[in-house]
């Protein structure tokens, strides 16, 4: 019985982890749960995974939801979240919370020696250098969750560390992809959140569109397989059915393909190296589906992509400026205060204001996240569109 | 260094295992070399590799090259063959000779313990138990040398066994993919061997436009992997980019990609587990590729390939009588004797001919190969074009 703490419960991977546990009952339990402001979804979820702590956004939630389950120990917050996730009886972490706010209760688990299961890529693109270091010193393992990452995950399996050649990175494109950067000036929230080939959360549907999501997947890339930026290369693959795939010494592409459904990732970082059938399997016949297409990555029409290997190369705090940056932005975005385009602008405009002279610690890349979005949040009560 | 026996020198497969070896002489040593009839390329092949070893297709080009290398020691025919594959010094053998003539210095090698890279897939549809069988007792590798069973023995490494689904095996489709079996009917020699994508001998491209040598590709597969007949499923894939596919348990899929290249296969059934650079590499970019495309397979079109899943569900001897009947009769076609779709008719009559009432023996499947040309041979003199 693997015993799970989830954070991130009642967004999108957090429904499909659930959806993954509760298939098989034997094999897998949520122990721990967090979520931030959904009770509804939350107050179910306890329901029906009878968790021994429940970690929630809110003093108030906190209140409400101790009133109904006065049996279950209720955190809030970062304390909260940290406190789910380093559990004694945790075996796996698996943080499906968007953004920074993964980083400390994932530095903590890896800190007591729980294995991780990540979809959270900002914990990596923050601070890549010092999660990797921390599983290395507790032999703990970081499983990829992202489905490129467990893709590569997968295509790596068996292969001799010294047998890869590149990282190929699929990118659906996202909503806009059709659009050119002239278009891309009137498009509106409802448009952006209308992506061709995966249903995910907000934030993550906006980071398709701007190719944000893309860029953080190479930073993370980078940090999970240890692969020089230059061996990391992204294809556009509208289709979303090669997930990623490796370039081998020789040659040799090896690729993974299947389904638009997380289920499969998440699974497979719970199971490995074991796998199991999925239940309800979406249907998926490659002769029924008939053509898959790749074409060029077009690094104009995708700023925040070209970005994204200047800030992984720069390295030290720059990946955390263009993630702290873009995580304001976007939720500006969504919340209707400044335009698409400015998306763009504000991440350039933090990281083009950014300058690093020293080796920075951990606790400075904290500060510089903070910092980074107080400067984004004031620049757009300055510029915004409102 | 590793020592090599190569069997089938002169021929398009041997050709490449050459270019391979002789782009790391300090790896790879061809200790001894078979060919049959092409002195010319062979005497150029001696020069080249001074092997300590040769055995030829007869007396004459013996006798012949034994006068202008003296210090070389020549064999004839099987006992040639087997010789060469057996020579104390020898690491591994690979055995790229076409038809049911690798057989049995492919069991004498097994027998004294040499590895065995396996291009020629006759051996494994006409004795795969027995081959099998041997190897497993004498602690031998089998290591596939066919682009598809490289495909999926790339995908499989590193996989648990009770994680694999299904083979996804792709085919081309031949040279006639696109006509109809009634234009099939007046298709000449020259139009057949105009394969689109591979380059091969005129025997495997013939098989390619049959679909025979699909059929032969599935009944390998099932001894090599261990992969019941139901689980082995095959995908029309024109451009010969994917080179074949596993199916895992949750639903994922394995697909291994590249170039039309032999030379990748074969270096890695030298090489594996580790990967080495092929020199002078075919350029290969997924999306200058553009696309790739995949169709149902029809069996109505392909009766060859639906009589392989047939014999090779019966097992026993049926396989040998499908591949021995598809020799003499392909050959025929080759050599002007028959039509083209007379290579499926003689085949099929060859199956519906054949019963098999008891367990047979490697001794008697040996016999009823035999007994099958025979009677092939008959049927084309009878029945034939000419």
């Amino acid at each position: 019985m693997k015993k799970i703490a989830l954070l991130g419960a009642t967004g999108s991977i957090g429904t499909s982890t659930v959806d993954v546990v509760t298939a098989y009952p034997d094999l897998f339990q949520i122990v721990s749960l967090t979520f931030h402001s959904n009770s509804e979804k939350g107050a179910a979820l306890i329901e029906l995974l009878k968790p021994s702590y429940v970690g929630v956004g809110s003093e108030k939630i906190k209140t409400e939801l101790h009133n109904r389950f006065p049996e279950i120990e209720f955190g809030v917050g970062e304390e909260g979240m940290v406190r789910a996730a380093t559990l004694e009886e945790v075996d796996v972490v698996l943080t499906a919370v968007s953004g920074s706010v993964g980083l400390k209760p994932t530095m903590a688990a890896i800190e007591v020696r729980k294995d991780i299961a990540l979809a959270n890529k900002e914990t990596l693109v923050m601070a890549g250098y010092w999660v990797m270091e921390a599983a290395r010193k507790n032999n703990v393992s970081i499983l990829p969750v992202d489905s490129e990452h467990s893709a590569i995950f997968q295509c790596l399996e068996g292969q001799q560390k010294g047998n890869l050649k590149e990282l190929v990175i699929t990118a659906s494109g996202g909503s806009f992809r059709d659009l050119t950067r002239e278009e891309l000036k009137s498009v509106t929230l409802e448009q952006a959140l209308n992506h061709p080939n995966w249903s995910m959360g907000k934030k993550i549907t906006i980071d398709s569109a701007t190719m944000m999501n893309k860029g953080l997947e190479v930073i993370e890339a980078h940090w999970l397989f240890g692969t020089d930026y230059d061996k990391i290369k992204v294809v556009l693959h509208k289709e979303s059915i090669v997930h990623s795939m490796i370039v081998l010494k020789d040659g040799a592409y090896l690729a993974q393909l299947g389904p638009s459904d997380m289920r499969e990732p998440i699974q497979y970082a719970l199971t490995y190296p074991t796998r199991l059938p999925i239940q309800n399997e979406k249907p998926f016949d490659l002769s029924q589906i008939g053509q898959l297409n790749f074409e060029p990555m077009d690094f104009d029409r995708f700023p925040m992509l070209a970005l994204a290997f200047l800030v992984g190369k720069k390295g030290g705090a720059y990946p955390t400026v263009y993630n702290a940056a873009n995580e304001i932005a976007a939720n500006a975005f969504i919340d209707g205060k400044i335009s698409y385009l400015q998306i763009e602008e504000f991440v350039k405009k933090a990281v083009w204001n950014y300058t690093e002279t020293n080796d920075v610690t951990l606790e400075e890349v904290i500060a510089i996240d903070k910092q980074t979005r107080t400067i984004v949040e004031r620049w757009i009560k300055e510029e915004g569109l409102l």
